[in-house]
């Protein structure tokens, strides 16, 4: 089977212009199929700040309210997505930039009002393959920020790391897929504060045992969740560290497996 | 040859909620293959002032400088391109948003630095109707804002009547194109205070008396400009009036043909 890459770069990549430009020359040579998946970064942190949008939280979490998912759709959908298209574009890399209800290629169902009403919140139902497919069959790079649809004409803000996961898992049947969750360390860490401290493999029993001991915790918990269950979905590999790593393989980062 | 209907919906139309409603369910009604060009209305002004962003102008002319094109980017391409997309699928038109970056879909020129330099402005030099027909051949609707770019990773605000105008030719060689303007007026007014002295048909010659004679000015001269423009690369007929005229016959407004 022909491989396919599904590559997240996550917020703090997005806010470093040299790290991007990096990764976006990086990105364009892989010479296979590929799908870029990016966060946000805090452009929306911002931009919320400066048009006096109040951040409403419950229990500590962020809601989604009308005036935020606004700020997101902007930011994410708008500049965010726009630039980092234009861009590859600039170094040939033919690509598309998507919501999820473009081509209603990622339709999501609204997170339970219960026991927290997180707003506009939406996690993935269906992936439009089909559609995907067509686009990549041109040669064309599908660029996703992560907002979706319900198909009842409402954007929903999606965590990107689950978008990620999601649309390489309904890969996993047409290609060999690998999942590459690019971000600021150069994988999962024993030491947070020690960057050499990467482990290199870590099977799904023995991210249990991480967990229990809390070696593992966090924020790193729900990308580990996506990641296994994208395994159990028919994902081959995924991939977590540098951005280098996706063309470097000697680049030391965590590959889980099941 | 079959029919391809291109729509430009101007600034005023969106700005009014219920008039997009009105617009959106009579733009899926149309069978035939069909393409929608958006304008941004009044957000962008808003955002800016809300922003605290100047607005930079030169003999009354407004300039795009980079914060103008990151709120032309997030205003455009971001809230009001996305939600035209998810209710269109709401109403199960299988619709896709874009600007010209995507899959280098409009390619523009940057306008001339003198005599006035006008910031990141362009205008378009090639259409890419072999991906915007890819999209038509699986029933995808483009959904296009009127930002395009430069194929060197610079996006550039453009005209939206101009894009309408250029994507239409661009695809005149393989349809009977028909090529619509929709704005708050029931077409060119003889007078511009009277709803009802819409002129039904402009020939070109007739335009050529009507600007003379200054009947026809100010804003439509480029609208007009535009479309027999259109006309002479093979637009079949330009259209501009209310949004009800796309599926109502009997709706009056002013019919353009060379």
């Amino acid at each position: 089977m022909n491989e396919l890459n599904v590559i997240k770069i996550g917020g703090k990549l997005i806010d470093d212009p040299a790290a991007i430009g990096s990764f976006l020359a990086d990105f364009t040579a892989l010479s296979s199929p590929k799908i870029l998946i990016h966060g946000g970064g805090n452009l929306a942190t911002k931009m919320a700040q400066d048009l006096h949008v109040p951040v409403q939280q419950i229990d500590g979490r962020r809601i989604t309210d009308d005036a935020t998912l606004d700020i997101i759709t902007m930011a994410y959908a708008g500049k965010i997505n726009k630039n980092l298209v234009a861009r590859l574009q600039s170094l040939g890399c033919d690509a598309l930039g998507l919501t999820g209800a473009d081509g209603d290629s990622i339709r999501s169902k609204i997170r339970a009002k219960k026991p927290i009403d997180f707003g506009h919140v939406g996690d993935p139902e269906t992936v439009n393959t089909n559609f995907i497919q067509s686009l990549l069959d041109q040669g064309i790079t599908p660029v996703f920020c992560a907002i979706t649809h319900d198909g009842a004409g409402q954007l929903l803000n999606t965590n990107a790391d689950t978008v990620a996961a999601d649309v390489c898992s309904a890969f996993a049947k047409a290609y060999t897929t690998k999942l590459y969750f690019c971000f600021e360390k150069p994988g999962v860490l024993t030491d947070i504060s020690d960057d050499t401290s990467v482990i290199e493999h870590i099977t799904q029993s023995e991210y249990e045992n991480l967990k229990s001991n809390g070696t593992i915790a966090d924020g790193m918990l729900p990308k580990m969740q996506n990641s296994y269950r994208a395994l159990s979905n028919g994902v081959s590999s995924v991939h977590i560290g540098l951005p280098s790593m996706i063309t470097q393989s000697t680049v030391k980062h965590t590959t889980l497996t099941l």
